[in-house]
This record gives structure tokens, C-alpha cells and sequence, in this order.
């Protein structure tokens, strides 16, 4: 029967990438993905394979019962977009001035749908329950996953397993490690409140222009002086914004970012150390600051077991070309808050297209779509192997 | 007659506040004050004044010819505003979201206003003739009185004054100073062209959020080590930009500001080392930068004569309560174009709000109405004193 | 035998606190350490316990053969000291102005002595062979590990076991960890050719201050951004030096300091980066720039089942109170090149004195005499359980 | 007469050239230049003029008087050298490691005491008296003009003169400026007081090194925004200075500069934004600072009829080939202190070598001799013009 299931999964290629495509099309910001959850739902009545919707917002959970006793098993896909511009030049470009799928969302997906509807045809051979967790909200703390959590997602669920459609990796090649694989990834906004005034006249104002400067400057000795080496960490700004004309200094300035770290421990260490780099630059004005510190996602810690499904295991899953077992990576996942809850892993399945190798959140990032499929069945797999295990 | 003209201004108090209030609610950005425009033009249609309009852009040059022979004086006053929003709680409040008029040229055009209604009721024994500049786009380089000059708002003009209600200078005091009053003013945007990504893989990126924040930090070497520590000069940004997720590293970002000189010789240096130091940034990241520099306008330099009504003279302006030769300041005006090509002289009219003093440009500025009548009287009193110079 | 050996040790107290305190009043820098190894000689002498000396510098082999068959094994302590001045306010302070022990050395010599005169009584039941290899120069690159092995020091040995007393690790508790312990570490000096001139005019110089500040702050970026989050890597700055009279501007300035690696690949990205900043710092002051950067000890890898003899069998150990397998530390330590020849370990023995707890290569460092004797029975314990494990 | 003197001087070539090559190659440290004045006062003893020594620590004044009623003017030279070592391949280079006149001050001794031979020649027919003072200690606040004046240097003395050699003016040529010529001149020193430790693990000290970086950078705001950019001024660091071992990081850095300003005004704003960059730096670091400030010079400011004697005047010296009226220089000079007691005026004598122009305080500073009998004249001019004036 599995074989077969994968086979099945194999078939529904063109459908995968008519999905992806739409959603691609289409891309919604995290917290307003209404028309996106909308797609999936006629997708699932078109099966009819039963969900709740608006679970911790525009979440929707469908629900598979096997025709043989088992464990209740969930797969989780994301659903939600970023708020950039898309530059690649494809059929399938976004339609959303300034918003686009540039993490592979889109993908997951499509993949996920595919699962479902593979895995209907042999329903009466299938053990246990399997749950589909598509969530929303991923890219943007605090994320869809905890209220999807808070509200039930999980209730009678045994193990989780999810994927990242991963663009640095081999095409179909899959990458996870035991234990931390992700990072914690948390947001902080910080506002200079100077004084402004006449661009000619600077010793008047407080000018939070050079507080900004400063700030961008002196937070990197966070990580690089302030902490301890051992402690893998990450200060980003991803956004500065302040003044909106040229001869005239503004009143306030303001940088945005996120912070990554692999062990929570570390993370009051930097945020008193942020505090203190701020307080001393704004002291030199007469100034002030406010940090907006949003803790985000804890890191990703995966269950050994569950792992070694991917890794010892990843042989037999048909369209797998190989397996490593990885260094863990700074970027967050809030499927870290599932696996705080039950057993799991997550895992990155191979996309990369050769020859345009751009990262994941840059304006021409993009996947081979021949990945679909094996996130597919990968995640099938860890369905598979967990019953098995039983 | 010229006491009784003064006395005509004092009695058109009520006509000031009243243009100056309506001005104030509806400010228009430089190069769009088209609104603006007709309010002038219906005022002058009122009076019976004629004028030549849309004279370099919107401006306006309403010609009033006295009755005895004498030369052709120019009085000039500008009328854009600023993108800052109002944070002035005051009746008059400006009802454009994000535009006011934070630099005082609703009152300069309510004061030069009245200087025509008055003189008109003294057309016959005035000598020469009085011209009115209404002048569009001052606070945006290239600015209106360059065009307005080049279209002929100057052709037939002996002599030009203009002034400045200063929110800094107490109330009806005058100030100005013979020679370099005023600063050169030029425009730059600087744009890092860097490579975004994950902002949790900053080594993957050329980080041009990083190369602003060194940018605002070493550009400051400039002024402080680079040039000619005799040579006053002023380097602000007034606008930092980039990014739009707190978690992506974007691929550019921007700094817009300004430099003032009192010597134009002192400009090609600064530049220079502007470019200098930006190539040193960028090559530190392997990325590239543009500077656009908009080389803007002249210092203002006063003529010796002229400036003197101004100074040894100015206790004869009725309502003048002391004046100051000060030093010149860092501030730039378009006026400076006029001086390049006639005789004349610019000054401040004191307009201090005891208590509530906030520079020029600052969401909070506002100045005192009373120096309204006091502004138009003294420009009144340079076209007399040229007149019985010659 | 063992426990009368440990007891032996024991007993020898007094002799080690006089050896490890005449050391701390006499001693000398790196390279220069004459008087110590004359010292030490003196003590094998006493003793008549045969050695080679000179080798690779100052370094000792001393030798002791048992009465039993047995494996080869060497047992090393270093003994030079450091640039620094002491503050300790102790009988036993240094009398050389300006040089220090304040790593401990002083104490490795001490308890290394003690576990040789207390063998010797041993002699005819031990088994196999037992080296002393006494060592200069550990703490300046290129060392005086490297050296000796190429003068034969390791030849015919089996393997090799050394430990660092610890001042922030609790007395008498071992740590150690299995494969990276110690931190590659690798000295630069970059010096900044400028041109100088009169303070006062400094528009006519390039200013090397100007770029060693900039250095200094953007160096930073090398760990904060530059690296692979997860590779810990230290780059630290120890020495700024330039100018001699407030009011000249030097041609020149120079920063000498450290980077610390726990794994070789990411050398020569960090001295890429190096380069790239420093280019970028004095292409924008028409400046030149020198990197002189020496690659130093390589990571301390113990071997697995060496290192388990400090863990799992640490309590066999007498006067241990507990161990515990640490994360690996930045501080870098020549006892890799051993390491990298034969099997064997490095470990911490703990020598905290409460209430004075300062790091090493501190003015005020000290440490818990009454390590010496656990640091010494520790030694002698790797060198047992080699034995029994062959 | 006064032709006959000029001639005479020019007769005293080589004698100057003696003077002034031994006092090059025997340079002493402002305060510690007993060997120069002995130098000096062995001339004296030769040409049997009287003068005092010892006044104001090794200064010395020798009185010349005419045979003619009149006033009484001094003529003032300089003679201590810098901690520079020389750079120059030339025989009469200096033999003093680290010690030389790089400041031509060998060069005004010269000449003052070539004017001193001359003039005595025509004792009977000159008018008034003749003041020779002798000064230590200008390189190095306070100085030795204040001392030496508050021991009576300047007692019955009506005006004063004094130039300096100035290599980056062409030979001959004189400048000088009314009002202020010459900035005023402080000197600070700033030592952070962090708390070193090992250079591996940054997270445990507060790092003086960084402070002293983000210090020298900061800074530069002083200039360049934090007073009135029409306030001329200079904040120049000459000296860094911290840590011994490339390893260890040090307890304390520091920082010595100078900051010159045309106004005293603006120099406690300076010391006040000072303090608050170094407060805001070391609180970001839980760390101190002391901030030794030294208020130096007051600015050279010209006494307008005096110091036309350089300007208009200047072609009837002879040997001069132009003069000019220039900007103040920011370099600072004691001479200051005579010109707040008495009328008179400081001036420039070029002493360009063309092809090679390094600047004062340069370790290749050189002047061209043939500028010393110009000085010489020059002087006297001073001393002529004013007897004519009175």
C-alpha cells in the first residue's frame, strides 16, 4: 500500500504545481491570509475530507481517519507570505505589489494538499488518523502555530512531523539534525526619541539620525564581545526608518531587527546588553529610547527518535537522493512550539535550482518545483515510521 | 504719506491673520502649491492689482507703478510648506495630514499681501515702482526663485528685499549682517547597494543596513576633520530609509540630507571626501553605493548699502523694537539668486512666541502674529530708503 | 603502591607551595625563561633524576624509568609568564617589574616537580616510563610545544597528559571535555600608515588615530555578521598604541590583538574579512594599511577515551569533588601539538579562592594553593589508567 | 641707520646658521631645556649684553638700551623642541633619539639673537630700549611666556613682537592677520577605566580598548554637530595608549589630544559634550572615565595698528617678496599671553623649501635657512615702526 501511496503522490505532480502556482500568484501577509485559508477549504470540500476553520485564526485543521488502529499523526504546511517584491521574471509572479511567497510557503502547501488527497484514495488501509495542520501566520512573531496550539490543533494528536522546502539545499536531498535545529528568533523594535529641528543648525536638536547610526554600529559588539563566544547568536536590523525631509532633522528614528539564538539562556543576557548599549548612546544626547523586545519563537528542538527517521531512515523514501545530518540554523520556526507539545521532527526537503541560488526572504528567491514531491512522501514517511514504531 | 502707509499696515492687522490662518490650514509641498497660487491671485483680482502668473512654476509677479518717478523696487515673499506633520493644538491647525507650513511663509505671504493692499491706496504719490514676487518652492532645491528669475520676474527691477520672520528672535527685533548672511544649502541621497537575505544569515548578505549606520557615523569626519576647520559647514541627514520586515536584510538603503557652506569653495572638498568615505564602506562589504548631490543654492550674500537700512537705519521702521548685526547662520535661501543679480538685502523680522520656542521645521513651530504688520512695514521701508538713496 | 604514591604527593605540600612561590617572585617572559629552567634543573639534579635540557628553547625532558613493563607516558607543565604588572598585595609577589605569573605556570612547574620526587621513591614499581616534559614559551606564538616535539621530545612517547590549574573553577574539581577543549588561537598586529601633522590642522593630514578608532568598532563586524553564526570565534584587541605629544598627529598607530577559533575553516574567512575592513578603513584616507597576522596554536582536540579518564573516572581520583564536562573555551593553549601527535588529554583542575576571583592574565589573578597536590595526583592518575587500560 | 643695521644682519648669515644647526642637533623637551639656555646666555656673556636668567623657570631677558629717547619693545623667541624622533638625513640632524625642533623654534632663537649682535653695533643711535625675551616651554601648556610674564619679564616694557618660521609659506613672504590670528589651545587626556581580564573571553571584561575606539570616533560629533558650526574649532587626538600583551585585555586605555577654538566661548560647551560622549560610553559599559582637561592658551589675538606694520608696512623690510592678510590658523602659540598685556602682533615668516613641504610637528619638518635673517628683520621693523609711531 505505501508504495503505491507514493506513487500516487508522484501523480499528482501537475496539481501540486497548479497550487503552488495560484498561491504563488496570490501571496497574503501573515495575519491576513483570509483568501489563502479560503483556497485550501474548497480544496478540502472538493475531497471532502472534513477540517475545522479559523482555528487560532485562519488556521484549518482536516482530519483522515485510517481504516486500521494506529496513532494520530499530524502534518503541518504554513500558508502565509512576506512583504516584498517579487523580482523574478516567471509566469508565476506575484500579483501583490510588494508581497510575496519568498519562503516556499506556497509550497508546503501544495504539498500537504497533495498528501491529503493521495492518502484519501487508500483510507481504508491506513493506520490511525491522520491530522493536517495548515497554519498561518509563520513569518511574524508571535506566529500561528501557539494559537492554533491554544485552541485545540493538537488535542489527540500523537507526533508531528513537518518540512522546510529548503533552496540552499540539493535538489530532494534532506537535511536535519538531532535536537536544536533551529533557532529562537524574537522581534525588537527600538525608537530614539531626540529633538528635532533645521538640518543647519545640528547643535540645537538631539539628532536621532547619529543615535541611529551609533546604535547600528555598536550593537554588533552584542554578539560579538557581550556574550559568551560558546553561544551561537544572531542581531539583525532589517528595517531603519526616520525623517522625511533633507534639511529637516526629525524627532525620532527607530531601527527594527530580530535577534537568534539556539538556547534560551542567552536571551535576557542580550537584551540587557541591548539596553545598555542604548541607554549609553541616548545618555550622550540628553535623549531617550524605547526597546520593543517581542520574545519570538523558542528554537526548534527536535526529538531524537522522530529525527533519525530523516536521517538513518531517509533511504527509504522514494526521490530522496540523500540525507546529512546538519549544523543547526539561525533562522526560527514556530514549529518549535509543536514540538515543545508532542514528539516530532522537522526537516528540510532539497530545492535548490541550480544556477539561481538566491536565499530564502530575497526578492528572487524561488524552488525546484520537482521538490513537491518528495516533501510529499517525506512527510508520509514520518507518518509511516511512526506507527511503525509503536 | 509714509507714515500714513505705515498706519494703513498697522490697520490691515486683522487681513494678515486672517490670509496668514488660511494659508496655514492648507500648506501645499513645494512645486505643488497650485491652491496656493489662486488664493494670491484672487487677492490681487480683489485689489485691481495686475500680474503675470505661473511665472516659474506657480509664481506670481504683480506689478504696482506709483504716480512720481523713481527706481523699481521688488519685494519677494515664498509660499510652499514642509512635509512635517503639525503638532501645534491651535484653531488654525493645518488640515493636510503630514504638510504645514513649519517654516513661516503663510506669514510672509499675509505680510507682503498687505504691503500691496496699503500701497495701492498711496499709488499716486508713491515714487517708482513696486513689484510683488510671490515665490513658489523655496524649502526644495532647485527651488522657485531660479526659474523665476530666468522667466523674468527681475527684468526692469533696480533693487530686492525680502525677510524672514524668525521664530528664534524676539518679537519685531531685526537682524541681519553685510556680506554672507545666509548658507549654501545643497541636497544628497546617498544609496547603499548592498545584498539582502535572511536576517538570520548575515554572513550570506552585504548588510547595507550596517553601511548606513557606519555612513551616519563616519560622514561626521567631514566637517570635523576633512576641511578647512575655518570653513563653517553643516553635513545632516534628515531621512534615513530601507527595509521592510524586522527578520529580512534588505538589498538597499538610503540616506537624504543636507550640506550648508558660507564659501562655495569649501563645496568640491566636502563632496569629495563624501565620496571617499562612502567608497571606503562599501568596499569594506564588496557592495556599491550612489550619492546624488544636488548642488543647491548659493549663500546668500547681502549688499553693503542695502543691508545698512537694515542696521544703522532701522530704528525708523515704526514697531521696530531694536535690531542686531549677528553672525551669519547655516540656514540656506533661494533668495540668494536675486542678490546674484541685483543690489538688495535680506533680513530676519523677530517673531518669537515667549514660552514656546521651537526652531524652524519642528512639528511644534509657530510664530508671533504681531510681527506680521511689523515684517511688511520693514520691507516697506527698503524700497523708501532706496528710493532716497538714488 | 597507587594510594602511597597519592599520599606521597600529599605530603610533598610544602615543598610545592615553596617551589610554585619562589617561581612567582622570579618570573620571566616567554622565550626568556633562563633562570626558570635553571631552576628546574637544579631541582632533577637534587633529585638525580636524568634530563635532557635546551630542548627547543629552554625546555626539559626529564625521564624516569619504572621497575615494570609498562607504556611510555609524558606528563607537561609550561613556565613562562606574562607582561603584566602584578597588584596582588602577597609575600610571595612578583619582583620583576612588569612581569607576571598570573596563568598559573608557576603552579604547573610546582605540581609537575612534586609528582616526579614522589615517583622516584616509586621507581622500581611502576610501570613503563614516565617523561617530564617541562615547557617555556606557551603563552606567545609560535610557543614552545612545537619546538620541542621537533627536537624529539614525544619520541618513544606513548601518551601525553597536562592540566591547567583554573582560578574560576571551584578547588579541586576536574573539567575537561572529549574532542575540542581549547580554542585555536592566532596573534595580529595591524598598523596604520598614515600622515601626520600639527593637531591643530588636521584637514592636512590622514589621520591613523582617526582609523585605528574605526578599526577598533568595526572589527566587531568580523564575529557579529561576517562568520557563520555557529562557528565561536573571539577576536579581541589587547594592545593600542600610537603618537607621543598631545598636539602631533602620528604617521602611524597600531592594534595588536587575538582570534580564537574552535575550528580551522573558518581562519582564513576571518583574515579575509580582516583585510576587507581594514582596506575599506584606509582607501577612505588615501592611507595604507599592514596586517601582520601570525596563525597560532591550533584547537586542543582531546582524544575520546583519554579524556574519559577526567570524567567517568575522575572520582578514582583523591581530593577531587566532582568534575564535569564543560563546553569547550576560547582560550587557546600549545598542549595541542601534543595532541595532535600522540593520544592523550588536557584538563582543568579547579583553584578558586572565594571572594578574590579574578581571570587569568589579570593584575590581581591568584589561585588555591591547595590544588597543587590534586593537580599533581590528577597527572599521575592519566598515567595510571593508560596502564591498566593497555 | 636703519639700513646699516638690516645690512648687518644679513652679514650674520652664517653666524644664525651655527646657532641655529647646534641648537637642531642638541634639542631639549619644553621645561627641560637648561642646556639651551646656558647656550644662550654664553652668546649673551660674549656680546656682553646684560640679561637675567631663570625668570619664569629657564627664560631669560636681556635688555639692550639706545643712546636715543624712547619706548621700550620686546622681541620674543621661543626655544624648546618636541618628542619627535627626526626623520630628516641632513648633517646637522638632531642627536637626541625622540627629541626635535620640529617646530623652527632653533631657528627663532637664531635670529632674535642675530638681532641682538646687530643692534648692538648701533647702540648710541637707537631710540628707546631693546627687550630680548628668551622663552622656554611654548610647546607645552601652561607654557612659558605666563610664567616668565608673572616675573616681570614684561616690567616697563610698552610693545611686543614675535614671529614664527613658517614652512608652508614661500620664503620670505609674511603673513599675518588683525584680530585673531592664532587659535586657542587645550590639552586632554582621557583614561577609561574598564576592567581587563583574557582576551578569549570578552563577555567577562568591560573592554577599554572598544571605549577607546567608539571615543575616538564619537567624538568627531563635538565638531561637527555639537556647538555653532560658526564657532571655528579642532578636537584632535595625538596619542593612544593601552594594554602590553597582545592577549590580554587591559584595565585602562587612554587618549591625549588638544582642542584648538578661535573663542573662548565656546570652549566650556566643548568640555560639557565631552563629558557627555565619555559618560554615555563608559555607562554603556558599566565602566568609568576621567576626563583631565587642561584649559591651555588663549587665542593670539593682534593689536590692529601693530600688526599692520606686517601688512600694509611689510615691503619695507627688506628681503620680504610679499605679504597677505590670512585666515587665523588653528594652531595655538603663547605668545597670546604677551598680547593681553601689551599692544603688538605676531607674525609669520615664510620659510618654505619647495619639494619638501612636511608640516610642523612632521618628523621631516625642515625650514629654509634663508628665511632666519628675514626674521631678523622683520623684528626689528616691529620695533622701528613703533618708535615712529609714537
Amino acid at each position: 500500500m505505501w508504495e503505491q501511496l507514493y506513487e500516487k503522490i508522484d501523480g499528482l505532480y501537475d496539481r501540486m504545481v497548479e497550487d503552488r502556482r495560484y498561491l504563488h500568484q496570490h501571496p497574503e501577509l501573515s495575519f491576513h491570509e483570509k483568501e489563502t485559508a479560503k483556497y485550501i477549504k474548497n480544496r478540502y470540500d472538493e475531497l471532502g475530507i472534513p477540517y475545522k476553520s479559523n482555528i487560532g485564526g485562519y488556521g484549518i485543521v482536516a482530519t483522515l481517519e485510517g481504516g486500521k488502529p494506529g496513532k494520530t499523526v499530524a502534518l503541518r504546511a504554513d500558508f502565509d507570505a512576506l512583504p516584498i517584491q517579487e523580482e523574478n521574471d516567471v509566469p508565476y509572479k506575484s500579483k501583490v505589489d510588494g508581497v510575496m511567497h519568498a519562503c516556499g510557503h506556497d509550497g508546503h502547501t501544495a504539498s500537504l494538499l497533495a498528501v491529503a488527497e493521495a492518502a484519501l484514495e487508500f483510507k481504508d488501509e491506513l493506520p490511525g488518523t491522520l491530522v493536517f495542520l495548515h497554519q498561518p501566520a509563520e513569518e511574524y512573531a508571535p506566529g500561528g502555530a501557539k494559537p492554533m496550539i491554544d485552541e485545540g490543533a493538537l488535542e489527540g494528536v500523537d507526533a508531528v512531523f513537518g518540512t522546510h522546502l529548503w533552496a540552499s539545499t540539493p535538489l530532494n536531498k534532506i537535511e536535519t539534525t538531532k535536537g536544536p535545529f533551529m533557532a529562537g528568533a524574537d522581534r525588537f523594535t527600538v525608537t530614539f526619541k531626540g529633538k528635532g529641528g533645521h538640518g543647519a543648525l545640528p547643535q540645537q536638536t538631539k539628532d536621532p539620525v547619529v543615535m541611529a547610526g551609533q546604535a547600528i554600529v555598536e550593537l554588533q559588539q552584542v554578539v560579538s564581545r557581550r556574550i559568551n563566544p560558546l553561544q551561537p547568536a544572531v542581531l539583525s536590523i532589517g528595517k531603519i526608518e526616520g525623517g522625511n525631509a533633507f534639511n529637516v532633522i526629525p524627532d525620532t528614528t527607530s531601527l527594527t531587527g530580530t535577534v537568534r539564538i539556539l538556547d534560551k539562556e542567552v536571551q535576557d543576557e542580550i537584551i540587557d546588553e541591548m539596553h545598555k548599549i542604548l541607554k549609553g548612546i541616548t545618555i550622550s544626547f540628553d535623549a531617550d529610547y524605547e526597546l520593543d523586545y517581542v520574545k519570538g519563537y523558542p528554537p526548534v528542538v527536535n526529538h531524537e527518535k522522530e529525527a533519525e527517521y530523516y536521517l538513518e531512515n531517509a533511504e527509504e523514501i522514494p526521490g530522496v537522493v540523500g540525507y546529512e545530518e546538519v549544523d543547526p540554523i539561525m533562522g526560527g520556526e514556530d514549529f518549535a512550539y509543536y514540538l515543545e507539545e508532542r514528539p516530532g521532527a522537522f526537516f528540510f526537503t532539497g530545492a535548490q535550482i541550480e544556477g539561481h541560488e538566491y536565499p530564502h526572504h530575497h526578492p528572487k528567491f524561488d524552488f525546484d518545483e520537482r521538490a513537491l514531491p518528495t516533501a510529499a512522501k517525506a512527510l508520509i514517511h514520518g507518518y509511516k515510521k511512526y506507527q511503525e514504531d509503536q
